[in-house]
């Protein structure tokens, strides 16, 4: 499919990168009903791991089911699909090359205290699962946050050795306030801090307009730099991302209503963020519900909502 | 996209094979006019390697471009597009994920005198390039056919251990008539050998009705193998390539005149063929007829023709 | 470009040194205006990792982006520019060769607690990327100081078996005061440090007359070192620094007015300093203040200031 | 210094290649007297392997030391230079960093009688005395070619993974005429079989009128390819290095007189040819004379001659 | 012991190597009667391989014993000792540090046909055996000439990696006759080959006035190269090997009388070659004279002979 013009000033961005990774990249960029729009909507199923399958799948049985997933996302036309090992295990070869693929390779749980994640996947296994890029959570701010940067460092090299792409999560925590995990000044911090680590695609939740930092805030407040609305928060996020160079998905967090979503999702869209990867906000409604709601997604980010 | 019921059929033969490898042949397979319809028609681009450049592209001087060769086959709707090495390098950039490509990894020039070929790419070239996969020629009747044998056997095991998969060019020659080199029963030889060499995409050149070895001779008369239409030679090819249970795709020869070409594609269509591989005949000429006969041969295998 | 006596002098100090360790310390000898002469000035930009996006650029916006940093550098006529991963990638096929840069492996960022860095880059990515020399912080004084010199002293030998040079940041802190972090003689015993463990290129902070080692107090005043003028300060540094046979550069610091960098600027110069690394006072101001200012230092280090 | 429009768009065809290899290439186009224009004049010496010390350098005596060719190419402002292993080694420590090298990988020589050549240099030892490529022969024609072939397709892969450049001789000899190893057919195939291999730099020899190969003739004729002028074979080499996509120099051959060898220059220059690379009819002169041919040869190329 | 300034002179020569290879250079720069002198004598003891014990020691059977080469060597102040594994396996315990040893790591034998050696040895061997050099033979012209560069081109860039010195036998045999394998064109062209293959010391046999190719016989004639005495051929073979930039050693082949032996040497040091290296003519001496005519060669080139 003839590349979109939005798709190949994206594609510019990564310059250092092999055609092998700008191809998983396109891969992505080109694949569902936003294909070649420039806007992503990843479905990401890692709660699971994150916080037990009863409270990731119990209020929609179905979605135990690891083909759920793929087929949810397939038929939603969403841009590709991200899950630990075992879930990709239990669909790839059925939806082989059906949609993209992300291997999320460090995963956490709700049984463990450190704010840390293991390492659960590699490059090797990304590829033998047909995956186009591997994802990895770091937490910034956590005491685990170095050894985590050097985990990712290592694994994104290697991945981008064999032409694949990488997804950071970049998930402030630690030595921060809870409001401060999704403030201004941290989130953009954790977005510029995933853009240096090498990311392609770099994924942070939305922020608020709290500002963590004492030096921060007096930056934020002497230069004037606006937070006050969602829209001009994405757009500092953006800023943060090398300028707008890297692409920025942002989290939809915890269920909420849908027009809450909606909401949020015209947000990231008019500050320019480059789309959302919305999880529990999907998998967690009815099938039919779930699909209305990724509809209108789609069509917020096709600039139709 | 959803896989079709005859891609998943496909894909259902090559049960041996990781996700990656299914998810590589998928996206060769879903590619394309022909995408989704189980029917194959890739260009290949080595006849520069093979006669030199002036005999490959005097004709059609814009050829020599090797973005030419990546936009006619995505401008025509093909499935893929196979070159050596640096014809890849040389797009794969420009067109990263647009098309599935194909690195031919050995090559043959008419200076040389030997039955063989240099290997000029590797499995980890494929891979920084983005390809969906190595193409590899063997002579079965050279002297150098073990040996090549033994180089795509090794390459091929590499190839899978990356999720990449394997097109095998099985060319007979060396100790054979010149006849035998395309007689029915050294093509179907040369079939099977691909196809035991682990091959997912086998090519070979339609069928004559001659027949070469004597044993061999001895059987098909004895059996009353119907060899007497191209669409029975074809049908025969299959079921010497696992009873059809592999992808086998047929080479156009040298350019001849359209309804030639359209001819041999009805023959390799109802005789069962995956499909062609249609080199010269498509960039020999101009290309808005390239792009009208590539139309027609695709309506062929659509059935529409 | 031939050599200048001042180049091939400071070449034949590394004398363990490969012909391709060589060409890349000359490459970034030779370049910029400050080419030929002996003295450096380099653009560092790990600001962002170190304090965050808003921090760092929002005082000027542009340079938010990772293009303005490469031209900044080139366009002042500086001697290399050295940033993290990120940075680098984004702008290294645009600026191919146009002027030597330095891949910061290591890194620290201002929500972690630890003074400690993490690994973010290698040599590989350094080769990857055209880079002349990697750059590692250490922080001598640190519970983890030991762990940062193991971590430098095996990329240190990977480095140079591939022909790139070395930088590095020497960076006292932990368990020292906090004005022992520059006194003069923590920093002449960072330098020392640094060159011990096989910099070709020192980065120190400018010292101060605090003496921080009582052990070391007594032989500073027994022996009379003169400590009393930055240029005095400068000459011990460069004295501490294998008799002035390793390159030394110190860093400007924080921002702050033009004058007060001017005035360092010639300290170093006449204290015999190799020359400066210059990040925070050049991006944070408008880049054709920005380009006033590093004109008026590169005059200064040619004498003309 | 700020890359020119010409060499950012020859950069731009080597779209597949990692930053490392831009640099390096980078640095041959502006290094030199005709750096930024977008043509070439390198230096090589490897006279001495192919026909011994006596016939090379006897006529020119201080040409038997090796920092005799470091200083004539520096001196006469080349881009840069080409020689074995020895060679460079004699001379990269003195010279780092003042000239690009090319280390020519494999060498022939005049007791042999296999047209073949030993691989005497290796990637490693490229990146240990800072070559910026690795220069090959290959021998299309002869009974070793495809061996040959096989080893720079290893070496390149090797080669671009460090980020160097890839520099491929292409000289036919072997089941050919003596005058068909210059004719214009077989130039125009070994050029593009170098750019098939992944040369990034292509030396083939001006080719001449002559017609080798029976079915290369019918096609030069019946598509009129216009092969009178030096010119326009220049052009046809040009159109055979993928349509003008990579960079082509041609070799001054054996030692000829000035006017020859400027006539030469002007066809190339005129045909769209990059460069020359001229060795014999440099080195074989007095020092005072070589300057004055080599500056002759850049006013050419600089378009002023 | 402090370098003498002509060993400085030398060692600046090597301008590319580790200090680890200049210091095993130095050691048998250094080492014995001729330490300082920058000459050298070496005694090789591989006629055992060659030609047979027998033939080697029976006519002087202590001879038969490994020790009592090394204790020669020791005893005559020799500059090193060269042979094969085991010979330095048996000895160079007792005699560790003693006297720098080479391991010769190929040798041919007189039972063999082809005109090749064998590979009997190993960097990793000559390590463990305390070893200051590897020492290897090809013979340029044989049909194996290029198959024994390619062998001394890998281990002489493995044997410098590990700090060790390469010491080439340039041993010209095959497509020649039998008087050209010592002909003043063949011996410099010999020379030229080892240099450029990277060795560190070279060991020719003395040439004689004959000219064996046609091409260099033009040359030498027209370019008045003087060749009329041993004096002018050893400068010759001296300005062969980089222009006196190379140790060149020569053989004082087959045993001979003691007045040709010493006369020889006269040549050899007014030409300015480096050295002798002499095996059958001392071993196959009775230990006395063995001694007194390596005490004799030792005056000559230290000029009192």
């Amino acid at each position: 499919m003839e590349l979109t013009p939005q798709v190949r000033k994206i594609l510019s961005w990564y310059e250092s990168d092999s055609p092998g990774t700008k191809a998983n990249l396109s891969r992505i960029l080109m694949h569902g009903r936003l294909g070649g729009s420039g806007r992503l909507l990843i479905l990401p199923v890692d709660q699971g791991f994150e916080h037990g399958p009863a409270r990731s799948f119990a209020i929609n049985a179905p979605a135990y089911d690891p083909h759920y997933h793929f087929q949810l996302a397939l038929d939603a036309g969403l841009s590709a699909y991200a899950a630990p090992l075992g879930m990709i295990e239990a669909g790839a070869g059925t939806f082989a090359g059906a949609i993209p693929t992300i291997l999320k390779v460090n995963s956490s749980n709700s049984l463990a205290q450190a704010k840390d994640q293991a390492v659960t996947g590699s490059v090797r296994e990304a590829l033998r699962l047909g995956c186009s890029a591997i994802g990895f959570t770091i937490y910034p701010g956590s005491d685990h946050a170095f050894a985590m940067m050097e985990e990712i460092a290592a694994m994104a090299a290697e991945a981008k050795s064999y032409g694949l792409a990488v997804v950071i999560w970049s998930y402030p925590r630690g030595h921060l306030s809870k409001p401060g995990e999704t403030a201004i000044d941290i989130t953009a911090y954790a977005a510029h801090m995933a853009a240096l680590l090498g990311a392609h695609i770099i994924k942070v939740k939305p922020p608020t307009e709290a500002l963590e930092q004492d030096e921060a805030k007096k930056v934020y407040e002497k230069q004037k730099v606006d937070v006050s609305t969602l829209k001009a928060r994405i757009a500092h996020i953006m800023q943060s991302a090398f300028n707008g160079r890297r692409i920025v998905v942002f989290s939809g967090g915890a269920a909420k209503d849908t027009e809450g979503v909606l909401e949020e999702a015209r947000g990231i869209r008019d500050g320019g963020g480059t789309g959302m990867i919305i999880g529990r906000n999907s998998f967690q409604r009815k099938r039919e519900d779930a699909l209305k709601l990724l509809d209108s997604l789609i069509k917020i980010f096709l600039g139709q909502g």
